[in-house]
This record gives structure tokens, C-alpha cells and sequence, in this order.
């Protein structure tokens, strides 16, 4: 008998699959501007935008936040890099009977909080106790809705003419400049050490953060056409998304893209890729060529962008190549998972 | 060291307390039409209703319906009873490592089939898989986003003057008349028999149903000021937020309540209160009486509310009060938690 396995939910080729064999033809396509069928970060109806999360993350307190934190900010995520802002949250527990008050308390916490510092309330609600041992400890729904700004009509009339009204992964064209909000990969290791007991996760932590105000930064300067947080399967799954969805291909300099020298020490230990990592503070932007270098700018100015960087284009060949630094290319090909689970 | 209950998801006066002591204070009130504070079925922000559920329903499949079906129609009746048209879902599901892939394609269809048939469509989801051990089988969570129709100001026009614009629970006035749409406590002992082998189950079935028609139906009539679907705690925890919120008391008429006689033998054979025991396809009503018997001839022509009963009316002094069919009166107590667990 065929049953569900581990990489089904780990946010690369194996979910895909998933997901179109066995999910969307059982919600049929419906009209609205982003349909499920897009298989985007959120849906768009009536003009409402509407994305869920659930989080399984373990352990759920880690170095750099907890499930509370992480819940709140990747749910804004996935609105905000539709190009839309986060108007309210909902907020859905499943808590394991025996659980500590105390902790239950923290996580709550940790959610107001980051949704008060996101500005972004979380207006309804559920709770459900289950018996120990159905459930490990504590899970969290999150999901949000947003609204279409001016701010995005703006950046589009700078971007110029494209097929799509929203920053959808569908929307990229050849000559479009590739950019990363900072370096990635903390957030998986940082997670995994922690886990583990590697103990990298002294020095490493995770990069969790809403971004709903760096994308406002960014949509200010105009010229944003697509963008996209690289959580589960990380910059690989991302950039191929991109392609696949565009019909294009993604040229990556391998050299620009910004990864801390701790978190790559830890991958090499660890022989793991830091670009199949989950990130949860880190957006891929697309952007018209003109105005990249003025995005690159505003971004430095944010305290989520300092380290933002340019790290590839937007190619007629349908590839996803990763230009190594002695000059080699390979094919960046999308992960079958992501290699750490329970990572969101 | 003070820990989660059972009771505390339990739709009773325990998950009130855990709510209001230990949640609500850390989300703050932000300005909107209905507020999380207000714990009504969902919340409405920029004319946006938002509500969400997650499943943990156990066994799975049960009598007339599956984990599927209940997510999906106990989502459509949260936004319904607030008076709004269902306008979208979401689907995020957490799924064990090793679970039946036929088993869950079939929740999947479950829910695609239900909510065609209630013709709302799932726009967005998620997918995670957990490995063995860190769940029972499969959890899901529902949202649902919905919006104001004319339907609903042409119920009010008839309803006359109130202080809410939505079927608040906390919208009664001493005089309202109290309809349930058909028998209660059906899925509560449907569920509970079945997964403990009482044997009861092979003529009573789960009423799950989505109300959005039924609610359509009524608010073409005109003259409801409240409704809620009597889930966990059942119809007695609905009659007493609804009295509590609205600062008013209720008597109930205990021999106009329908209740199946296969569920209430069952209920009596186990010492089981068919008042605290939850419903997943019914609404109870608050009506201003001149509309009462219109409203009640309008449910009888609808399949799901063919069994509907005016049971009672809203009275001044602060009680919910159960006239018995002897003569004699007691109050009908919130229930500190509903008496069987894991029913949605």
C-alpha cells in the first residue's frame, strides 16, 4: 500500500507531485485573479488575498525565535510577497492535553507580539486539546488576509507593461535582475544544530521575520515584478518555481549570493546544500533591470535588506544555472525535499 | 506544574477561561466590525468576515460523514451564521508519515466534494507531513473568508432597529423568538457510538451539513438578529453565550426541542445531556417574533431545516431557564466542556 512519506511535505519536487496527482483535481479551478492552481504563495478573490500555514516546526522554541514568531511571520510572508498588505491574521491551536500552561502562554505571547510588531492583528481564533500522544506537544494554523495598496499599482506603473497584476512567480521576463533580501540557510541550521546538539547554533540563529515592511520599502522604489520567501526547499526550490511558472530561465552567480561564513561552515560539515535550506526571512525579488540597483539600495537601507544582493538574471535558455566561482556552471536543479525536516 | 486540560478545548466554560485569561490578552483590540474579543463564530475587518477550524475529529470516517466533510461544512457555517455569503476556503493538512495515501485522497475529495457542493471554493492550502508518532494519522485546518450581501441589509430592514449589523450573539432583545433548524445532538452521540462501539450508530448519523443555503433561505425571510450552530457544548452552550453576550436570558421550551428518539434513548442509556452535546449541521435562531412563524415555514421547506421548532424566547431576567414538560423550571447551565471529546 502506498502511503504519505516525509518528503511530501518538505516543500520540493515529492509536495509538487503531491499536490498536483493528488490534491488540485479535487478542487477544481474557480474563477479568481490567483487561483490554487497557480500553486503561488496566496490566492486573490474579489480582491481579497487569503493564505494558510500550518507549523509543525520542532523543537518549537529555537536559537532566534519559536513556533509563535515563525507562524506569525511566514504567514505575513506569503501575503506581503504577493505584493499585498497583511490586513488581519487568525490564529488556530491544537494543543496535546498535559502541555504547560506556562509554555502555552510563551507561544501565545510570542504570536501577539510579533503580530503587534508586524502590524497586523490576529482577529479569530480556535483552540483544540487532543489526548496525549495524538498530537507532539503543539501546533499552530495561521492564516491571513490581505488587500491590494496603492503602493503596488505604483510599483507596476514603474515595472511597466506585464501579464500579471499581482507579484506572482508566473511574472518574470528575460532580462529581469535576480536580488536576495540577506544570506540564507540560517534558518534550517540554525534549527537542525539546535536539534541535534551540533551546537553551531551558538553563533548561528534563525532569520525569522516578518517582511511585510521591507516589502512596502521595496514596492516603494517601483520596478518589483515577482517575489517569493525561499522557506521550505529554500533559494533552489525558489528560483525554479520562478522558472518553471515563467517559462524562463535563472542564471545564479554563485558567488553574490550571501551566506554567512558560520552557516556555510556548518554546511559543509553537515554535507548539505545551503541553497535547498528553508529560510524565513528572506525574500527573492525579480525586478526590472533599471530599477535594480535602486531596489538594491532601499533595501540596504532596511534593517532586513543590509546585506541584500544581485545575484542573478532572468534567461531565455529554460535552465536554472548556477555559475560556480572558478567560472564552471552546473544545472541548480529543484530539490526533491528539503533536506531538514520540521523545519516550519 | 499547571498544564492543558481536555476541558480546555472543549467548547465549554473551561475553554472560555483558558481563552479569555491566557490568549485574548496578548492580541490585543484593533479596530474592526466584529473583534476577536467578541468571540462570535468569526471576526469581520474591512467588510472582510474571517474565520477558521482545525479538525482533530477521531475516528476519521464516521457515520455520514468524514474529517473532510465536517472541516469544510463546520467552516461555511461560521461565516453563514454571521450573516455573510461564504465567498472562500483553505485547506492546510497535517498529515503522519506512513498514512494511507487512498485514505487521503479520499479527505481530499471529501472536502473538494463538499465544498462544490456548497458551492465555495478552496483557493489556497498548505501540506505538512510529520513523522510517526508526531500526530495521529491526519489533522486538517479550514479558513474561510466572506462578505456582506444584500441579503443580509434586507434582513435587517425587516428585523428593525438593532445595535449589531451582523448576526452577532450578542444582538438578542427580550421578546426575540429561539428556532433550531431540526433535532439535536445527532453527531455528538453518532460519533461517540461508533468509535466506542455502542452500536447506536447504525440509525443515528452525523448531521454534518453546510448551512450557507439554509442561511440564504432564512435571510430571504427576513427578521434574524442572531444565529449560531450549535457545535461543541451543543445548544446549551450556544442558548447561554448568546443570553450572556447579549445581557438578556432565555427560556426554552424542553418538550419543543427535537431530538431524534434513537439519540435520545442513546443519551439516556449513557447519562449523557442531549442539550451538551455538539451538532455540526444545525443553527439556532433569533428572530423578531412577528417573522418567527415565517422564518419557521421558510426552514420547513428546506431539507435541512424540515424538523425546525420554535423553542423558545428571549426573556429579561439573566437566566437560561428550562421550562420541563412536567411544568417545572431549571436553569439550563453553560457546560463546563463538552462531554465528548474530539468531535470536530
Amino acid at each position: 500500500m502506498e502511503t504519505i512519506q516525509l518528503s511530501h511535505g518538505a516543500g520540493g519536487e515529492d509536495m509538487t507531485r503531491l499536490i498536483k496527482q493528488y490534491i488540485l483535481k479535487y478542487f477544481p479551478r474557480f474563477p479568481s485573479e490567483v487561483s490554487l492552481h497557480d500553486l503561488d504563495d496566496a490566492a486573490v478573490i474579489n480582491g481579497i488575498v487569503f493564505t494558510t500555514d500550518s507549523h509543525t516546526v520542532k523543537p518549537l522554541f529555537f536559537p532566534g525565535g519559536d513556533i509563535g514568531s515563525l507562524a506569525i511571520a511566514g504567514t505575513i510572508n506569503d501575503i506581503s510577497v504577493m505584493g499585498a498588505q497583511p490586513v488581519a491574521l487568525s490564529c488556530a491551536c491544537i494543543i496535546e492535553e498535559g502541555f504547560s500552561l506556562i509554555r502555552f502562554e510563551t507561544i501565545i505571547q510570542s504570536l501577539g507580539v510579533t503580530a503587534r510588531n508586524a502590524s497586523v492583528p490576529i482577529i479569530t481564533g480556535d483552540t483544540k486539546v487532543v489526548e496525549k500522544g495524538a498530537i507532539q506537544q503543539f501546533m499552530v494554523n495561521t492564516a491571513a488576509i490581505g488587500q491590494r495598496t496603492r503602493i503596488l499599482d505604483k510599483n507596476f506603473e514603474v515595472a511597466g507593461k506585464r501579464k500579471k497584476k499581482w507579484l506572482q512567480d508566473s511574472n518574470l521576463e528575460v532580462g529581469d535582475t535576480i536580488i536576495v533580501s540577506g544570506p540564507i540557510a540560517d534558518h534550517g541550521i540554525a534549527l537542525l544544530s539546535f536539534r541535534e546538539g551540533y551546537g553551531f547554533e551558538t553563533h548561528i540563529k534563525s532569520d525569522v521575520a516578518p517582511l511585510n515592511g521591507l516589502m512596502e520599502t521595496v514596492l516603494n522604489v517601483g520596478g518589483i515584478v515577482a517575489a517569493k520567501d525561499p522557506t521550505r526547499g529554500g533559494l533552489a526550490n525558489t528560483v525554479n518555481e520562478f522558472a518553471e511558472k515563467s517559462q524562463v530561465g535563472i542564471r545564479i552567480n554563485e558567488d553574490a549570493v550571501p551566506i554567512r561564513e558560520g552557516t556555510l561552515a556548518a554546511c559543509e560539515m553537515l554535507g548539505l546544500d545551503p541553497f535547498s535550506i528553508g529560510n524565513e526571512g528572506k525574500v527573492i525579488l525579480a525586478v526590472i533591470p533599471e530599477q535594480a540597483n535602486d531596489v538594491l539600495m532601499a533595501l540596504h537601507k532596511h534593517p532586513l535588506g543590509k546585506d541584500a544582493q544581485i545575484i542573478g538574471e532572468v534567461i531565455k535558455e529554460k535552465k536554472v544555472i548556477l555559475e560556480t566561482v572558478v567560472g564552471g556552471q552546473r544545472i541548480l536543479e529543484p530539490p526533491i525535499e528539503d533536506p531538514i525536516p520540521r523545519i516550519c
